[in-house]
């Protein structure tokens, strides 16, 4: 490849935190430049946003479809992805047009507002030969490769346990109706889907049970909570696992968890010992023995047999601890190598290829489908379906 | 009182843990001494663990019935209480007979093998008058009281959530085949009673649960494992929990988490803040809010509004760390405090007065009976009955 | 500002550790692009560079001293400023004649060989009136600028000790003689200065010591060791402090301190309370109080009147974590910021000119100076003069 | 040994710390019980506080001579040794006469107000051949121990670096004019010695150093400061270390470092890792390696080649933390172990010789008497003589 990569964004106007984070994530390698962005459905944010961001004026867009009509009519200095970050129910449209205009494309999690669209979205993918990031942003840090692979390697042997935890604090009480705009979409079902809790981060955690375990959920049973009155969605709950493998496990999200941040934690225990990772450290995890002492991987050194997904995914070396933008960047920088190597018609890096898509997108969406299902049912066990 | 209360203790012989704790527990203020026992089943060892522990050669029984027979018979020198440490299955009777004798009794958990055996101590209790302590430990830590205090005073606001772990590694293998004694009976439906991990460690994460947070669990769903091939109880689980309250909550435990040591752990939330106490580090409670940073409460120290009870149950200041055996010496410190405010004829402190017994007993065996009957049932939730 | 700035970098080819951070520093918040570099003085190396970030050929340049004739004499597209990135010794001359030729100056620490040097740049820097930003990173995140913060508007009281700490164990071998590259640099007295460690890294931690509590050193007392045999410069050390208030401090740097990361610390305590900041867990400042229970400040919260300087350099909410890399960054946005500013003809943010110069350089030389002869003399204490 | 020995205790009457927690370190284990003292030099005190510790009216004493006269002239059930918990100036006359009199001796530490005390108690030892425990609390810890033998082994390789702190906040404001009865005599000359900080807690770090590392010190530079206006000790400073074998080290102690506790900590790192050890977190070995990763040695557990000396003194399986009184208790335990075997005619296990007496008593002396002459001298370097 002998240039950057060209993206135009759909979304993420100035004040939208995680347009901000997208664009940090795609600059950070110099892999990626913003040429085009139709960055707000309200046409004084799209023009203002467009001008701080310094793009070009007759690329900053009003509207996505305009913006997905010229840009594929471009045969010049042509985008080479879209990246999609408006609220969840908006997701979908752009995403099926972006790939049909022969974008590839990078999507925000969840995928689509429901099930049915992240199957015909899967269609469209399949169709269209085009290439699909979900921006899982958790499996993109180092040491979480480093957990599935030890997983995957056996070093735990057969996996006996998952336990994910994802606390927030940040819903405790009824922002929604106190002028917080993200709490008012993200509790809307017209705009966030049929969960809340769950499938802001629920989702997240569940994607880091499966990716870091290498297992799949068969069944669960699930208890969500809405416990600020006056929410429309769930903003609590837990879920008790079954995986494919006989494994069992447990996942709980709150966003009532006063007092807490963002403290995503997964623990997997296997007949030889456990791993424990937490996102507010991100550099470290943890490696319990059954028959030696705890071990310390720490990325960027070279101890403790660090994956080649681990170090492919690391920029600094030890004891300067990279964080969440260097994780979604890394996401953004193996998709950029994917989107590259298909310009150049090259194989790219195995380690480039683990990053999230459709799959993952409709694992989510079926996830909450059944917590969703499970949490009303007076059965104990729901079958995971897709 | 002007002198020290005089203990005999059944089972607890030489090389068997809970016994040594107890007697370091008992020892550590200077309030109690060992003045008889029936040490264990085995005459050699009985009589052999009597002289290593000082005790004159006619108070060194062979069995308990002949100690409580003629220690009951004894004008001077007579025993104020006896403590029962041997395996579950032979708690009740040496409990039932030593009440009826007239000692006050301190007993390991779980209570007894089964919540009838727990209702007919409870019984025996009321009828004879005498002080019986249960040694749920972990509630004797000064910081799990300062956790208890807070939320009652209403520091937290409602209480939301109670989140509750307890991970072990150290069943994570067929130990009971492999000549570990402890695991034999830990793992045997005779000695042990229905449940395994849940008896042994879930009652205590049970116990802390409803002490810390001052609420009780209406209905439960629980899912418990036997993840070892060839064990006969289960070895992990963990159930979705609803309070009394309307509050929701999660139990985990595991003897099967490979390389987790005790790693009790809780956190409870609530409108406006959470706490969080770990075991492993039992000096420090966390104390998160809605609206302010994260506060670290050491006991000790003369800071955070430190309880009463607290207070009480702390021998060091700050900065010198009390441990599992405080924590322990905490319970029969209080049990002696109260013993001996009834041969005194005065009225023990509040603070004294908090420490677990036969209710806290029954609850923990009506906990175990519901976690198994859940655990068999397809229904989704199980009442909570006693 | 309606473009990004332009950016040539003169050092920091493919391999080079310290030009791949300052790129993606450079990149991170879009408001710089790297236009022109002469990356190596391996000519072969320079242009594959130059390739591999997408440089066109004709900026693409094998001396520096062509680089900055031929990009002062552009009239379009011309660059803003240059980036230096060799090792010590090569500090000064591209530095003193970039600054001539009318480009702002970004430079790695320690900002020259010798303090000579360093007060020629000095005039240099006030004759032309350029913009120069010294790379102290550690001064760059936001939790070190909410201490020193802190500590400016009293809410420690008078301050009375400053403790700083820098252990590394990269050096524990005679890794110069074993192939390392940065190694034999480091430790090489012609390309490194008079001072291993402490130029190295010591640096660092005087520069974060004077930082954050606002006071300047006035004497010192060195104790320098080379640890490893054959070594020709200092690889660990000790210093006593005495700042110009009466407080007192000490100063530990190794690069022996075998199994240590990067693990830079400061704790600074004053009549009220301490402050406690730890490179490896930045996004946390550990505040304590004489009278009230230790608090935890995490940045992106809005909790613990975090200061403008703080809010002004962080880019996520709470919980997600940022690292070395955005702490970087905030140094080129800042001066980014600046020089925008000088553009646009406007007066940049109180919380943009927060960032390391030509003065910090000075006092890093002098203090390089001051500890080499204080660990040569018998005398106590040797006084820090420029 | 076929009974428990007979301690007598001078000095420790209610309200005064540490004479409860010597009382409480030598009940613990059931091999030792108080039978007389001579608590306080305030006569109501001294009765008061022997019928709190249910000692006989006719052994409680309010003079230490006369106890020492009558117990001494006793046939039956006389004491085996004498525990003395005064004031820094009131250790040594008391310590001389029970020696004299035929009793071991414990002694808090510093063991006498001055080095030339410690010499003629050190001959008074010699010549009436009795035991003699210091106090030094801190080498108690089992994995104080553990760190001990791992250097000892060569684990570490050679010793290049001992960095030991211990900062405390507690003596922040001028609280021996407030009321404080332990800051008064502790910043008292004439009863607390030459040095303030630096007897109390500076002798424990030196202490713990030297113990752990296995060096001893050869010189030293030090820099001592009166913090707070009025005071008439030092309550600060830091001093540079050389040791015998060519080692560096860094000794800080404060305290008036505001808001710490207890907060002992030392590093040491030799040719091949690191040991971490800290008081606050007592149970935690941290081990870093040259060339993997580090690891995380725990008390109680079977892993990390637990010397024997870790084992001996550890009464709690993994993850059922001891602590301070646990650490004190190890003293008592292994003195009466030494004191037993002595009656019984046999040899002390190695584990039970590992205590500190004497010699360390004489060394803090001698390291109080060259930190201060240090301090007032322009010589960087200071011989330690004793």
């Amino acid at each position: 490849m002998n240039r950057k990569l060209r993206m135009g964004m759909i979304g993420g106007g100035k004040d939208a935190f995680i347009g901000a984070v997208h664009r940090i994530a795609a600059n950070m390698d110099g892999l990626i430049e913003l040429k085009a962005g139709a960055l707000s459905v309200n046409p004084e944010i799209a023009v203002e946003s467009g001008r701080m961001l310094f793009l070009d004026e007759d690329r900053t867009y009003t509207d996505y479809k305009t913006m997905l009509e010229k840009e594929a009519a471009r045969t010049e200095d042509r985008l080479d992805f879209i990246t999609i970050v408006t609220p969840n129910f908006a997701h979908f449209e752009p995403a099926m047009m972006a790939l049909e205009k022969g974008f590839h494309v990078v999507v925000e999690k969840p995928i689509t507002l429901n099930l049915d669209e992240a199957k015909q979205l899967k269609e469209q993918v399949a169709k269209t030969g085009q290439l699909l990031l979900l921006t899982h942003t958790y499996t993109g840090y180092p040491m979480a490769k480093q957990a599935r692979q030890m997983v995957k390697e056996g070093a735990l042997g057969k996996i006996r346990k998952v336990w994910v935890e994802y606390p927030q604090g940040w819903l405790s009480k009824l922002s929604e109706r106190e002028g917080n705009a993200q709490a008012a979409w993200r509790t809307d079902p017209k705009r966030s889907g049929k969960s809340g809790a769950f499938g802001d981060i629920g989702t997240h955690a569940f994607n880091l049970a499966e990716y870091v375990s290498g297992l799949q959920v068969e069944k669960l049973c699930a208890d969500l909570n809405i416990m600020v009155d006056g929410r429309a969605l769930d903003d609590d709950g837990a879920v008790l696992l079954k995986f494919n493998s006989g494994a069992a496990g447990v996942l709980m999200a709150s966003q009532v968890a006063a007092g807490e941040e963002n403290a995503l934690k997964i623990r997997v225990y296997g007949e030889k010992g456990g791993l424990e990772w937490a996102q507010h450290e991100p550099n470290t995890l943890i490696v319990r023995w059954l028959d030696k002492p705890t071990e310390i991987y720490r990325q960027g050194t070279g101890f403790g047999n660090l994956s080649s997904y681990t170090v492919h995914n690391t920029r600094t070396p030890g004891g300067h601890p990279e964080g969440y933008l260097e994780a979604f960047g890394n996401l953004y920088r193996n998709f950029a190598l994917q989107v590259s190597a298909r310009i150049d018609g090259t194989t790219p890096a195995a380690e480039a290829l683990d990053i999230p898509g459709v799959e993952e997108g409709i694992r989510g969406m079926a996830f909450i489908d059944t917590v969703v299902k499970s949490s009303a049912s007076t059965e104990k066990w729901t079958k995971f379906e897709i």
